[in-house]
């Protein structure tokens, strides 16, 4: 089942070629990564893939200080350094010559800045975006694929379940997360997919907060939103919400209302209707519930080797949902200086269009 | 010695008036930072501060689901959210109005696609880069910034020396990891300030390998290098490389030769000469040596609230230093297949010109 990466990117130059590309230039590092199995974060320096459909060849331009790991991770053949003194557009300009027209690339990476330097050293090409190619591949997960984030969400439930034994009272977010963070490494992932979110009381009203210094006490909201890369590239994302001690009526109110409406979220799944379908279903519940003006933002996004990726799964996504999609239904109500719950959980649109659930942490309400 | 953000937005809202300019967007995470207090990383959504220099007003636009935080976080009065189904561009036009002609923006951050939808909903205005106006700021650490960034360096440290008490042969780099990054958060930091660094035998000989599943084996190299990211939101940035067990006669030879070029570079520093004069200080004792092919990369880089800022250490570097730069001075010799060894420390730039050094963890080789 392992990845191969030079499949996909001879089915990328397969697509290129048939809309009469001369050059594509890939500069996202998940991209290269997709395409080549390098990972690597390049920081401020240059790192590039290049397609040259006129030669039929792939070229890797990484950092030199990266040319060994590069040369062991990736099958790419031909591999370039650029050391820190050197100008990444010259060396790009010897390797592509005078006479191409047109080039590829990702227009929501290639900044302003590589825009004109890229114009300076090629003045009369013109660009075209590659981003919808390379996301309509991305788009769809295979079973391959599939099993490297199965792999994700079990680490991230197992570390869920050992972090919620060392909750008490008086232990701070701060010592949770690194608690949460230090079981990841443990149970086998690279780390973090994103930055861990745990938030207590009425700070689990913040989609986004951090956590801090704040203590946990009874009867607060506990709400643990995180994920783990694993060591072959996959993100997982999952998010609980629990009550430590004391539950109020309102708080079993709110929880079976998001409960309720993750479960219409989850349950509309399927191929065939737009991806806006999922997102209304969800919202309906809260709406319906006169909540509706504490779930602000969409229901979910997909997630793979990056932790947001393409589709989005918002209210006006008019996307017909298909197989091998893989996203998250997430919905939550958030009251400012009260409190918070959202329960996330990731689906995966498999060959007969049906749902299938990765993450099977238990849903019911939890008292710490 | 708290860190005044307004006074900071206001000295760049000066430099703005004074280059003509009629609005400012910046939208890299790390500049808002710097200007709001406001630290969050926004994905794929839009988030941006707009200074009005026409009618004197500072403007955030953030993702709805972010607005509570961005209000509790940062002193901008006006705060405009967008939720994942409006068009921030669109929110932009209303506010910044028909009549603009031109926008200041960091080209550095600002993509291709940011661009075109830029281009779209204004049309005639043209776009000037204001990320050299930025650094220019951001390139001098203020004494309460170095506050901060020792801070930053006490905790690494801490980390550094209870985490190689844990070493032991059969030790795994991915378990030396995760006790490393549990320490930080242990000691008060906010989390790594990039993927650490942990790596043992032949593999230290890759400049940006990544920890994995090899044992610590007898006579091993043990190369570390790590920072935190305080909760205050600065960085720090160590490397330390140790043998394990028994130590060869080439172990300690190269170990020599690298930290007489670090104490050569360190040496090196003062205000008044071209930065490229402490690349060549460290990078001559190496050649002088005979190892200048395993050292191919710049001596150092300057960090702040990101781990990696200008100024760039490289001996083509003709500018001139001067007080208040503060960067990292790490030469290194790394042999494909055997090992390699690198020693980092962080210099600042004092107000009499003099170097003051941040990392005070000892140089001398250990053997663990």
């Amino acid at each position: 089942m392992a990845i191969n990466y030079n499949t996909r990117l001879k089915k990328l130059q397969d697509s290129l070629i048939k809309s009469n590309a001369e050059a594509a230039m890939i500069t996202s590092p998940a991209n290269i990564f997709y395409f080549t199995g390098f990972n690597s974060d390049p920081h401020e320096r240059f790192m590039a893939l290049i397609i040259d459909c006129r030669t039929d060849e792939f070229i890797l331009f990484v950092p030199a200080l990266d040319e060994e790991i590069a040369a062991n991770e990736s099958y790419i053949q031909t591999i370039i350094p650029i050391s820190d003194e050197e100008d990444p557009f010259t060396k790009l300009k010897e390797k592509l010559g005078e006479d191409v027209t047109r080039i590829e690339l990702e227009m929501k990476s290639v900044t302003m800045f590589q825009h004109k330097q890229l114009s300076s050293v090629f003045p009369n090409v013109t660009y075209h975006d590659l981003q919808p190619i390379i996301n309509e591949q991305r788009l769809k997960k295979s079973r391959s694929e599939l099993v490297y984030m199965q792999k994700a969400v079990d680490i991230i439930e197992k570390v869920l379940a050992a972090g919620i034994k060392k909750v008490k009272i008086g232990m701070t977010e701060n010592e949770l997360t690194a608690e949460l963070e230090y079981l990841m490494k443990k149970f086998g992932a690279a780390g973090p997919s994103f930055s861990t979110i745990v938030l207590s009381g009425e700070k689990a009203a913040l989609p986004h907060g951090t956590p801090g210094e704040r203590k946990f006490q009874n009867g607060d909201f506990l709400l643990i939103d995180f994920g783990v890369i694993t060591k072959e590239g996959y993100c997982s994302d999952i998010t609980r919400t629990f009550i430590i001690g004391e539950v109020s009526e309102k708080q079993k109110e709110i929880y079976n209302i998001v409960l309720q409406s993750n479960q219409a979220g989850i349950k509309a799944v399927k191929a065939g209707v737009p991806l806006k379908t999922f997102d209304i279903e969800a919202r309906n519940v809260i709406q319906e519930n006169g909540y509706g003006d504490y779930f602000n933002n969409r229901v979910g996004h997909g997630l793979g080797i990056e932790v947001h990726e393409e589709p989005s799964i918002h209210e006006n996504n008019e996307l017909i949902a298909e197989s091998g999609l893989l996203f998250t239904i997430e919905p939550g109500i958030y009251i400012p200086d009260y409190g918070g719950i959202r329960i996330e959980d990731e689906v995966y649109i498999n060959e007969d269009g049906e749902a299938e659930i990765l993450t099977s942490f238990s849903r019911e309400l939890q008292i710490l």
